[in-house]
């Protein structure tokens, strides 16, 4: 396994569209929401650690999820774990990371993913990482894996790269934020435009190199704390500094600021799992379109549902369809699938009902 | 208060209709279904000893309710609980307790009443009771209670009485089994129609005779014990015996054949609490007529649900209207109250898909 290889694994989201199984203090990417045996940041850190050594392998995430993390991947040293004193978005923690890994191996290429996105096919994503990977240890590259749309989604960013490239590596005219439905048809229809999965890859020099020019005061910040990383001093720095840093999403910060911007087209499946209607996709289904996570049931004129309780509950519906049905020891969740964007605020509503 | 007054509750039966809460282990009369702090059985038994003295009041029920019967009824004695060692419907168990308590006092006037229905009123029921004792107490007189009928429901029997008499206690024509629709609004348009609530009254030589000339066979089973009755050497009688009775209700044994059945008309509001829909029907409701017992809830776009949970739990629901929601530890049920009916066949359903 090549040891300039290293991966970042961002594990600080709260997935609260997940609710209530998803929460503040156990989000998503810690539940096994597939009912394969595995939480979602245990599937993640599997995926890449056939490509990645597991001790190249950071996890960035929350204080209060540090023990959730290491529990969850024992194979994981505590150094592993980066840990935000304050949110503050993607790109002051990648940075952060880069400059932690490069003090360590300036050789190093990486490879930033979310932890709790589903991937099918798992030798496809291998191939494709290892692919940008070669192409960043020789090229000052900025890449990203697109995944080929299936729909206009409007729930996802895209990326637009050079139609007249027949290379695996395309050059990135320009990155999309999440669009209408008018425009997301037309980028289909157009055919050069890709869903953003959140999945970067490059060396430490080039991404560090582009901080220093898009984010000079980012990068400033995080530059003074080079003699503390990886030593006992680290955690006084970050403790005083990291709540200085701007609050920005990596893409905003340097991707769609960059002109070696590259993307390489996924040849996997893949999902963001952002919603109980994009995990119903993704489960077994019995006879009627209904999902059934660690439930008995007897669904009697009922269609299209998902639903999950505590292992072996029994659950008896009639004359439900599309509907997300959760229990979860003292909250119970009946809602349309198709207000699944709501469940966000119903946390809200219910503060205001009930207070905390 | 009158010596001569006594009582018996019928607690034996199941309510499988109100599954999940209501189970052969822990059937609806031992159940908080109102959400009142008392269950129906103690509410029942309470109801009574405003009228009658607690010594005198028997509960007849299921050897397997026997312990839930002394935990909720801590005033009754062991004597008082008379238990069914076979299920053999009302009339055996009937007769049985009848000829304890002629034993015990042959002066007795009964009642016997279910010991799971609603009654608002308690004042009037006392008064209608009062005036049947005493009627009992001087006449050869089988006596109910009838409830004026608000709608033709086809779910209950109905007690068609003279409608020439113009007397408080009124001469009973015949006994009529649960309609079809056509027949109960005809029921209804005749005026001289009431509910059957199972609610009887009789002084126990009356009953016993009814017995001895109607159901001779059932008589003399039963009689073969008088000298066992109250003593040590009864439990080893019924043990033998009981099996042995006919299976059928009092109604048939000896109401529908006797020509000195009488009815008083109820002044009290009465249900049956037969279904959570007539349950629904008794509590109270939020703005959006939910009823909801126990939970904490967030209802929206819902209306007209009952939504029974553990204390506490918190249910968050959506688009939904007109449901039965009941959470039960390890059960969920979500069925429309349209199908209240169904309920009871959902457990042979769930046997046949997961055996016992």
């Amino acid at each position: 396994m090549n040891k300039n290889y290293y991966a970042i694994l961002m594990a600080g989201g709260v997935g609260s569209r997940f609710w209530p199984v998803s929460t503040q203090d156990y989000p998503k990417q810690f539940h096994d929401m597939l009912g394969t045996g595995h939480t979602l940041i245990q599937k993640t850190f599997h995926r890449l650690s056939k490509l990645i050594p597991k001790e190249n392998i950071f996890i960035l995430t929350n204080e209060r999820y540090n023990d959730l993390v290491l529990e969850q991947l024992p194979e994981v040293t505590k150094k592993q774990v980066v840990l935000e004193p304050a949110m503050r978005n993607t790109a002051p923690c990648i940075l952060y990371a880069s400059l932690k890994i490069q003090k360590e191996n300036p050789n190093a290429v990486m490879l930033v993913a979310p932890s709790d996105h589903w991937i099918e096919d798992e030798q496809s994503f291998s191939n494709n990482v290892q692919q940008a990977f070669e192409f960043c240890s020789k090229n000052k590259a900025l890449m990203t894996l697109g995944i080929q749309p299936t729909f206009p989604n409007t729930g996802y960013g895209y990326i637009e790269y050079d139609k007249a490239s027949t290379k695996l590596v395309k050059p990135v005219n320009q990155f999309r934020e999440k669009p209408d439905y008018e425009t997301a048809r037309s980028f289909i229809e157009q055919g050069n435009f890709l869903w953003n999965a959140g999945i970067f890859m490059w060396s430490v020099n080039t991404v560090i190199e582009a901080f220093k020019t898009s984010k000079p005061e980012l990068f400033k910040l995080f530059e003074t704390g080079i003699p503390a990383y990886n030593t006992e001093l680290e955690d006084d720095f970050i403790k005083i500094n990291y709540p200085k840093a701007e609050n920005v999403s990596v893409d905003y910060a340097i991707m769609e600021k960059s002109d070696n911007v590259f993307v390489i087209v996924a040849e996997f499946d893949w999902n963001d799992l952002g919603t109980w209607g994009s995990l119903y996709d993704k489960l077994a289904k019995d006879s009627h379109n209904n999902a059934i996570l660690n439930a008995k049931s007897l669904a009697e004129n009922a269609e299209g549902n998902i639903i999950r309780t505590n292992k072996g509950k029994l659950v008896v519906i009639d004359g439900l369809n599309d509907y997300i049905i959760v229990d979860k020891d003292d909250v119970l969740l009946i809602y349309p699938k198709s207000k699944e964007q709501d469940i966000k605020q119903v946390q809200q509503r219910l503060k205001a009902k009930y207070g905390n």
